[in-house]
């Protein structure tokens, strides 16, 4: 049974069919079809407002893009220590920036607030010797399981803005964020001042699709050349655009990531005292100790190692396609360790 | 109808079915899983030699990939003026080779034989002042539809070897060249020289399906990260992996090149006296004045302007589920025009 | 006897004074002083209009560094074939743009004209899969010695600047040019439609001391952190700067261009009917053959092989400090050689 | 008066000495002259062994050009947080190393200990997701005017190889720290594990002259191509080097420093209670509180500010030319402070 990462799911059936669909006959290549040009207006309803949207079939592309676009090769961007940038994208920030820095925050949940950015701001001011402070990332869902509240995505990018930075979030699970936050996309994105977004389905039930979505026209600039130049412009890019669109379409986004954050909950609610992070999306992470992971591991439950060597962590990660008896039969034997039984710490 | 470019055609129902099937629940993600695994012996009965395979959703990611992981920045890769590495892939070598230089080459075809390499090679010694020659990237079949024979293919590689350079070819249409050509798929590639492949399926009947082959394992190097750093390690990589084993099982390929390339043959043969290049592949390249194409095109006839503006020539392209009735339509209404009754000029 | 490159030549009496004369007492670093202060009013007043100056090392800083602020990463530069740009920097505009690609053009002496570019635009009209035509870069005088004439230099930029391209000087020789012309410094660079200028002064009496001069404000740009991040800001800014000063004061450069050119011409008189270009700066292009080259080298006279191996052909170059009886000697032994006393072929 | 910055200064009466006796007629460019020939011999001498040094005129350029030849463009690079390659270079190690990551250590004095490395290492274990540890860097003196003890070094050095990272020195204050520590060269280089060095001779008494000094010969690699195609390759090299030749001779460098340190020494101890750091070389931090540093500007004292905004702190750094008179007069306004003569606080 797995719970090692939600990129182990299967595709869901509506996507699936959306790809099916698509199938019908030929059609122009490289985004001159029905299913791409669709694809702005979609998203424009999504988010209740304009927006520009490019399909790529990879959450690094999308975030490596959108960062390149906005940022100069001398800028910094800052973000979490635990971002995925930063830990899990083998440099393609700096790859596609032709060397931008990331500047590593620390932050609560792996949340970076306005102070800590006001404070590395002003720690360095900018001359001809240093980077140029060019953007913020935030993860949303975070790489913690956590989510941001409007208000503090606001706080952040009103500060951003002021100091000339522009905001770009993350969003390979903002499906899972919106779940948890019952409020409207507009609440968590353009409206608290993300300037650019990376909007993820792919751990959320699609096959390889991603989409950088702008919501300011003057930020796209030459996207579609770096897209193209990076590969990740899709001669048959239909079928990543159908995958999306299903996605949006009779809430199947809210759909299953409502699924997957209710598996969290309960294995979270499961953890008990080991618990270390509030559960706000599809993630739980825990420290167990090392003998209890074996033990799970017995059982037949795979998940991810957390934290340093040793130090008995581990991450859940619940999907859109769990079984719920595999729920139910992982919340019993993390009911059934000792740790889990005591009583939460604070 | 279309005959404006395979990447206009569907996905085959081969490939399609391989897709749902992988989709059975989950399994591990980022190559780990049971179809991504099974891709190097798949290439490898396919080649007849031990293989090192990588999937990939687009033949310039391919390209460039294989590309950067052969040539140091400052290498110099030879390449002929028409190839796609040059014409249409936005600098995408450039930029995953971390700037290397491609040489413009010229050649009948589309094609580089050895003395024009090697002409090109002597008359630029290297030294610390320029850049430094590193590899040649040929196209199969060629950009202007043409086919390389095993021994052209052999003897540009044996200049290259001996010259300290590296032989990759771009193998978007290698299908096509292989029903063409009859011969192993080992003719053309590692026996003949060729040290990596990019390998297309997505032309073909894939949806976006392609894969880098080394033909030998102490060039697969530091791929791998250079594939992730690019946001090119797809998480779900079990349906790229599938489509390229269901692609290779049961001649699909074949079956599938042999159709287009039937399509382009006939279109070929309308042609006539109009005709640019033998028809070696799926590609037909015709010199039918301005007005024809127009005419043509009023019929509903959609296909590619070639060469310079107002030169009169035009691409069509067939593909792997171009309906019959529709290529015969379309040499009917060559057939028709004055330009292709008249004697094929040599 | 050394004709073998004016970077062989020592540094003038005038340059290596004002580097003594900069070094009285401490002062600001990074350009923050009095010599790289009066560097814009000094070229100012050279040019006949508003400058803004940046020294830097090398000629190849000078123009990759140029070239990669006017050009993005996906940008064409087209150059001349022979450009030095091309042949001779191991790739840094590349480096420098981030993977910019330089285009290859013929033409006469060196030199690129306006129908040649305008053919080479026309030949490929930009998309989202192509390279994005960007600048045009001459050199001044050319790799073979030759001369844009001011009207040559207006044409070319004329049609570069109509189709969106800026225009690039490589004037490491621009002093024996304007020597050879008689015009002023604004008929060939700003006046005739050049945007930035890489201006030479190491070939011609410095030490270390080449200058990018911008003849539009908004074209700097980022030019400042480009050089800083390329490590070409130099913290003791002023030994360079003073150079500089000195090399446009009391006519420094055209005394130094001026013997240069002369002794060039006297060897090309000698070369008879080898000359295989006319002399307009300080290079002669001879085809003496082998053997006579041979000859010549067994008397003591070095100088660099030009063409491919075994072509026969020669390059001399003579230096600002050149000894006239060097030239002397030269001119005889040149006249010795029976190629060299034949009629000259057109 | 200026304690601003050492780059501040003149050139040294030797090396301007140098670069007039190099003057003397025509030679090979581009470093095949005996000037350039005869470093790696000097050098060899100087560190009691075998070397290979490209002289560049920069120590950005030093840094830059070492890292990205040792280290890949997934390559992670460990540094101190204050480090110059960090703070001082805009990004000139990402610029050369294709995007590689410098990724920041703390540390007392601006120095890293083997342990907090080994702590770094250990967080991250390295995967194709990640980027790969590949060096650390460490400066000699520190930005915080500290030296690293051979034994410091080696410690670190010997845990930088076990886990296959190599060691690179930023020697830009090398010689104050050999004066300081009063050991040989090869004590706090290639004996302690440095494999490569940038070594400074501009802040001390030097014009434009860096070498990049290499221990290990397999480690030099493609350093030379690297160099040309970043327009650091001087095409009349031998100014610089004869400049690195003379700083070597006659213990130059020794006096030069002594001198330096010394003024230092003084400075810091007329701090009294408000030095932060122990001056170990040339440089002096000092926690004046914004009023006093007002008061020494007002009388004509010109330093850098350090630390935050208002943080009250100045950094005094005394060159190898600095009158003993000002430092004196120096002093003698330091220690009429009140914050400076109470007692100094641990």
């Amino acid at each position: 049974m797995r719970f090692y990462s939600d990129n182990n799911a299967t595709v869901c059936p509506e996507l699936l069919a959306a790809i099916r669909d698509a199938n019908a006959g030929p059609t122009r290549s490289y985004g001159d079809d029905r299913w791409t040009e669709a694809l702005g207006a979609a998203f424009g309803e999504f988010f209740g407002t304009r927006t520009t949207v490019f399909p790529v079939t990879t959450g690094t592309a999308a975030n490596a893009l959108a960062l390149a676009t906005l940022v100069p090769p001398y800028g910094a961007v800052y973000a979490h220590d635990e971002a995925h940038v930063l830990r899990d994208e083998c440099g393609a920030p700096e790859f596609f920036g032709g060397g931008l820095r990331l500047v590593s925050l620390p932050g609560d949940g792996a949340r970076i607030d306005a102070a800590t950015l006001e404070h590395a701001l002003d720690a360095h001011p900018p001359s001809v010797h240093t980077v140029q402070p060019a953007a913020v990332t935030i993860t949303q869902a975070t790489e913690l399981g956590r989510v941001y509240r409007p208000d503090g995505i606001a706080a952040l990018a009103a500060l951003a803005h002021a100091r000339g930075l522009f905001v770009h979030m993350d969003g390979a699970r903002i499906a899972n964020a919106l779940v948890t936050l019952g409020c409207e996309p507009a609440d968590i994105t353009w409206r608290a001042g993300v300037d650019v977004l990376s909007f993820g389905a792919t751990k959320n039930g699609g096959l390889a699709a991603e989409a950088v979505v702008f919501f300011r026209d003057d930020l796209v600039r030459d996207f579609g050349l770096r897209r193209k130049r990076a590969g990740h412009l899709l001669s048959k890019s239909r079928y990543a655009a159908a995958q999306l669109l299903a996605y949006l379409a009779d809430d199947v986004w809210r759909r299953n990531a409502a699924h997957a954050n209710r598996g969290a909950l309960a294995i979270g609610a499961a953890c008990g005292a080991t618990l270390m992070e509030p559960v706000e999306a599809n993630e739980v992470f825990a420290r167990l100790g090392e003998p209890a992971k074996a033990q799970l591991r017995a059982l037949g439950f795979e998940f991810y190692d957390w934290g340093a060597s040793g130090s008995g962590e581990a991450r859940f990660v619940a999907s859109w396609d769990q079984d719920p008896a595999e729920i139910a039969a992982f919340c019993a034997a993390l009911g059934a360790l000792p740790a889990c039984r005591g009583t939460k710490s604070p």
